[in-house]
């Protein structure tokens, strides 16, 4: 018999973890597995791996010293070296005291949604939000996440007014809200929020008393000529930066989900304290770190790369956009992340959630392509389903040829006959 | 304003850490820092890098598919390995499924603590125990330490009697245990356990219907002829398997604690899915599993490196003993692990564990040597001490020539000019 706490967590494996390995299972491929599986549903950047691996193979071999034991929050070398990477891109500055490694975004989440939360304290949460919030922020901390449903009028824009409505209703309500969390970008929609969007959004924290958690972790992921701003920038948080706390890794913007290895960047010594001490329960393998610090050792060489992730990341969203545009599939524009948020509201075969799932099975399990459909980001309308499209074009391509075949009902499928 | 669960969490930082990076901060070298610290409170195993460093080099580099996402409770090829080692050790099959691969050993502590026990729920552990128990088992779980006090009489010895009264007591008194943990071989005291304490042991716990967590950590760590047997071993447990719950690491055996690669092995099916829900927020870089499932193909090197750690291992034990044997200080004889448990009662300087922690910084301090005291480690009598000793032997010699001289109060201490 397992204990409650334990129940709780088991009983709740995020989707977006099981399609992922049940797409991978069976990949597609031109020649050998031309029935496989697309996996678009997983958040994966594989534009970056020809960059990455002579830069990596000469960061050199493990040394004694990383076989040792080290702080547990993450080496100084590495935080310093992160620290001076978020710095420049909050235009402020961050010491590696201010820094805490922890092994993956979600982990980094985890930890300061239990620094902040006792079991039952809120977290608001403008929806559709990244799914794994709720196993990230609320599976270990007992946190509660109460959804402030965005407008489809809009595409879902981040609207500080409806966070604002959502934490004076939770008060009425008598429930303890401990703090306001967004992606920025934002995922699934891929928004890059504006300075005055932002700021509006400081102030309505700062008004009730919450602290303000930001995760960053597509920070450098931006599409075209956007320009983004983090929640620590002075241009909109000048008074509330102690309250703010943000959140990034090396799994996106990076293209290294495989290495878990996430950050949490705050100002509060007390709650950097906290969530020193529930690293100690997460550390980051020292030799991993090590090559990390490596590779952010250059200033010159992260730029640089970080500019041709922008490139490709931009090449690839157009990509996808024509694509989709070529079998007149609406979507919302995404100015950053991996996604485009599709719609496929006038192909539901029904009313409500259940429809949508209906729909994203039809697609899954007989165009064989991993797309998420909104329910699983807590999207406030049915219809609504995120892409991935940052993986070779060709297979985008295919994938978008295969979900228009089934959402025009043409029975154009993948062979089934040619598995391998 | 943090959380009553992360307040708890970040008052308590374990001593063993503190007193490591402030030895660790000042090293000792004969020429350099002959005034620096000398290191024996921490349990790392400094005697097999030599025999990694051309092995782990030979593994290759990074790999795409090491950067991308990955079963989060580690790779098949990982857990398939560890499986095969574990069941060499406890001469019964393992299954993959049966292991999962956490952040480290105190990660695989902190889950399975989780997985059984609701705050308020008990583990009965017979003391004096590892000292990070406390934050490991207890810390984020919300479980209960309850020490079963084992007698300085038999040197600190298993006594599954001692346990008996202690889970009745404890059922008597309305408290819901959950489990019994022990660390085998024991950590302080160095003790392998005997078939026969094993065997009577699993006979307390399942006629209290607790389950057992056994922490292995040092499996492999085993001195002179001494023979070890796992919890899990059908020599002694044969109807409780399902409810024992094994932890194993990389850091002891094969001398590499930066890599941060624990491990639970259970045959628990609903405990299993707890501990690899928690495991989702405490992964292992994908890239150090590839490296740590290369070091363990081939079963023959595994098995040389073994033998050869064991010989050193034991060689280094000996050499400590004969140091403390040569000024006539008293210890419990080990048969396993990095420690030696030094009894310093005669040198206390008064009455009680303000005493030894009074002796502790006059070692510490003065001597600059890190040793941990016995109330570290919730020893029922003062007065003990444990001292690692797997680094360099000369490193050792001049340890245990400053404690010697600091306990003889001759004043013969390094020479604190020199320190550069």
């Amino acid at each position: 018999m397992i204990s409650r706490q334990a129940a709780l967590l088991a009983g709740d494996t995020p989707a977006i973890a099981e399609a992922h390995f049940l797409a991978e299972a069976e990949p597609y491929d031109e020649l050998l597995r031309p029935g496989g599986w697309i996996n678009l549903g997983t958040a994966e950047n594989r534009l970056l791996w020809d960059l990455l691996r002579d830069r990596w193979a000469a960061l050199g071999g493990l040394a004694e010293e990383d076989t040792r034991y080290a702080p547990l929050h993450g080496t100084p070398l590495l935080r310093e070296r992160i620290a001076r990477l978020l710095a420049a891109g909050c235009r402020a500055p961050v010491g590696a005291d201010e820094v805490v490694v922890i092994s993956g975004a979600s982990a980094a989440l985890d930890a300061i949604a239990t620094a902040l939360c006792d079991p039952g304290e809120a977290i608001v949460v403008p929806a559709p939000y990244y799914g794994a919030f709720d196993t990230d922020l609320a599976g270990r901390s007992g946190a509660l996440l109460i959804p402030a449903p965005l407008s489809p009028a809009d595409g879902f824009r981040l609207d500080p007014a409806v966070v604002d409505r959502v934490l004076t209703g939770a008060r009425e309500a008598g429930t303890a809200v401990r703090a306001v969390a967004i992606s920025s970008p934002s995922n699934p929609i891929g928004e890059v929020h504006s300075p005055e969007v932002l700021a509006e959004l400081v102030r309505v924290v700062r008004a009730h008393d919450v602290d303000l958690i930001s995760d960053e972790v597509y920070a450098h992921s931006i599409v075209g000529g956007h320009s983004f701003t983090s929640a620590l920038d002075p241009a909109v948080n000048q008074d509330w930066t102690d309250r703010t706390h943000v959140i990034w890794g090396f799994a996106k913007d990076f293209g290294l989900p495989g290495l878990k290895t996430g950050v949490l960047c705050t100002r509060d010594r007390e709650v950097y304290a906290a969530v020193r001490a529930l690293a100690y329960f997460a550390p980051v393998s020292t030799t991993t770190q090590a090559r990390l610090a490596g590779l952010l050792a250059d200033p010159g060489w992260v730029a640089d790369f970080l500019a041709e992730g922008r490139r490709r990341l931009t090449a690839s969203y157009e990509h996808a956009a024509k694509a989709l545009d070529s079998y007149d599939i609406p979507y919302a524009a995404a100015d950053g992340g991996f996604s485009l948020w599709l719609d496929l509201r006038r192909w539901l075969p029904g009313a409500g959630f259940a429809a949508e799932e209906e729909l994203w099975r039809e697609i899954f399990h007989t165009a064989r392509v991993s797309i998420l459909p909104g329910g699983a980001f807590r999207s406030p309308e049915p219809g609504w389903f995120r892409l991935c499209h940052t993986l070779d074009a060709p297979l985008v391509t295919e994938a978008v040829r295969r979900i228009a075949a089934r959402l025009r009902g043409t029975g154009v499928t993948p062979e089934s006959g040619v598995r391998t």
